[in-house]
């Protein structure tokens, strides 16, 4: 058996999760794994979390230096969240011999390459299983799973916000206000959601995933974001009656020298895997050039299976005689034999309210021909309004930039009276 | 970077799709994780083999002592299948100090402590992440992810064939020989498909799979096995009618010190991320006491899949500098504080040919509710014959004695003409 020292840096939902996962399960890792955790300090301001979860007296800290000093800590868990003073103190750590394992996405995604270089400057560990799809195991599995493989595709479901509300629209019709006011009630939402809903959350793990994933830094500003505010009730239902689902994807493709990034909304075949992940649930959808393809589904966030991923990775570094740091080759600067696409293709769902006159669904497939994007499927619906519809076209695989240039031309047509929605389909 | 000899015994199709992507892969491999996979020798007797994946003429050989001389191997993949030769030749493999790396569930599972303990004494490794589910990576993810949960459940469709033939008859309405066929022309099934459709190969997985999310020794002959072969294109339309779809289930259970494991078809509600596995496709649900419920959804077999799980085994066992033997406590022997428990609880469905009589229905109500089975939805359909009605039985949560007591009851009366199906609910 191994004594494994911790100090914990905030005691919110993740760092009180993993507080009461060692606490519960210390027998039982004791038992699998041969190491007893201790946690020897609890670094928060706030007096009554500590209390909630009686942490000792002799453990309690609001002062960083009881950690850094504390010799039998080896390993620093960072659940604050946000830039500082986490990234401060993360690099206190390093310098005072400790490892890190963290749940903090954001602050991975913007400064991975620095952070890293200061682990492996002072010969510790960085291990970050938590922030990405809370206790989904998806970056050991990438780590330590795909060595075989190079990985083509990740397709991922990675912001249970979303999810949620995108599964509460299409189960119970409700518009996306309501959807989320739901959420935010149930507390899966913030009061201000914008970092789900725009896609920014899902953003910073694509940034992490992809770039284990390709082996090459995908950084922030190479990926295409687009968030779910402008999904409609209707967008869904008229999805629905052709087979499919609206979801937030987070999407990452490598093709030879190419890599391109992009989080939106997609239509996704009900048949698919991805299609069946509904509410909070997660899940990342991988396809590797010999593997094939495979699913990792579970919790992305909470704070216990979030806390799992924390524990997991604590275990795991205990155990490592030396530590990895293969994941931003370049120091995380890009790597120039690497191009990043921003004309990728896709199928496209097109909304478009036309006036009710005769050959104005011809018209507007004219102008989708003429701009080379053919068509696989057309729905059209009742308008509300006297004298109008409703048309849905469903194109093959296009680019983003025929989709645009033929979306411009249709949206000055005298027969269209508004473009409603373009969404991507997968 | 760092060489690595290895030695290939068995070029089938496993052995095969190893080596190809070993050939394809090799400088992708060098890139992510700074390892030179060397094909040293080949154990194979069917030149053809040999010739159809141009193996050098340096590397093949018929004689196992070719391969075991070699002081360059230090890894051996065993790719034979079957219980001999390939015991015999892993056990000299660690005697020559070279570790291996399998994809041998029969042989794992039936001799599994014995192994380990030879591998323990030579200091060398003994990895199987192709033994369970192909190129799911569930053994590394149950060794390295879990730590920070007691496993309660692993629920799996961890046999392809009989989830095709299950799919088929699912989708297309085939009958259960129908499908079978369409299978093994297909090559999902052997001519003698008895392994797969008895429920075997899902045994061996289980008990490779329980023993280590259970951490204790769950032997072959604690496993309840129950083969696909009695269910009928009927049983598989009524399912579907009250919202299941029938799959071949393969299911262990912790609770407190109690274990139970059984593969057995079971209705899945249609919303249980398991119902919508196809196909050849395989998924591991697990349910940790805080990660909550996971899923890992891939290709359970075939060349490159299994071979995708070899090449990481490969990979991993290279850079380990000391080999884990955590699985098999006991040294195999049962673990004296655990309980195996074989009247496990399910719901049930049961499907009866009744006697088209007033009151008859209810008289086999009465004998359920009299053994302390109630019931949670009953539908009747007509019979083929004259004055008949088949009736199913849904049942709530009831123990396997409790159940096999009412249909004992129930079988004998004159009303019911013929019990056609009893099959698992979860």
């Amino acid at each position: 058996m191994k004594k494994i020292g911790i100090g914990i840096m905030g005691l919110g939902v993740v760092g009180g999760g993993t507080y009461e996962i060692i606490r519960a399960n210390r027998e039982a890792i004791i038992a699998s794994d041969g190491i007893a955790i201790e946690v020897k300090k609890v670094l928060e301001l706030k007096a009554e979390r500590m209390d909630k979860l009686n942490v000792p007296a002799a453990a309690r800290t609001a002062n960083l230096d009881d950690l850094l000093n504390d010799g039998e800590i080896s390993i620093v868990v960072e659940t604050m969240g946000g830039i500082e003073p986490a990234k401060s103190f993360i690099l206190r750590a390093f310098a005072a011999g400790k490892s890190v394992v963290t749940a903090n996405k954001e602050l991975l995604a913007k400064h991975w390459a620095e952070l890293e270089k200061a682990a492996k400057k002072n010969g510790v560990g960085l291990y970050f299983e938590a922030s990405c799809v809370g206790g989904v195991p998806i970056i050991r599995a990438l780590d330590l799973s795909m060595q075989a493989n190079v990985i083509q595709q990740i397709t991922g479901i990675i912001n249970g916000t979303t999810n949620y509300i995108l599964t509460k629209m299409t189960e119970d019709g409700s518009d996306y206000a309501a959807a989320l006011k739901e959420a935010q009630n149930l507390g899966y939402a913030e009061a201000n959601p914008a970092a789900d809903v725009d896609g920014w959350d899902a953003v910073y793990k694509l940034s992490i995933l992809s770039s284990i994933a390709f082996n090459t830094c995908v950084p922030l500003d190479r990926i295409y974001r687009e968030g779910i505010t402008r999904i409609s009730a209707e967008d869904i239902a008229y999805a629905k009656e052709m087979g499919y689902r609206i979801k937030l994807l987070a999407i990452g493709k490598l093709n030879g020298k190419k890599v391109e990034a992009h989080v939106h909304p997609c239509l996704v075949p009900e048949e698919h895997p991805l299609a069946g992940v509904r509410n909070s649930y997660n899940a990342v959808y991988l396809t590797g050039d010999h593997v094939d393809d495979l699913m990792f589904y579970g919790k992305g966030a909470g704070a216990h299976p979030t806390g799992s991923a924390i524990v997991s990775d604590i275990v795991y570094c205990a155990g490592q005689k030396k530590h990895r740091y293969a994941f931003f080759k370049n120091d995380g600067k890009l790597d120039k034999g690497i191009k990043f696409v921003d004309d990728f293709a896709s199928k496209y769902y097109i909304n478009v309210t036309v006036l009710d006159k005769a050959g104005c669904l011809a018209k507007v497939a004219g102008v989708l021909g003429r701009c080379g994007v053919s068509l696989e499927q057309v729905l059209q619906k009742d308008a509300k309004g006297k004298d109008k519809a409703v048309v849905v076209y469903m194109t093959h695989e296009s680019g983003e930039k025929a989709i645009a240039r033929a979306v411009g031309i249709i949206d000055k047509l005298d027969v269209v009276e508004r473009i409603n929605n373009i969404i991507r389909v997968i």
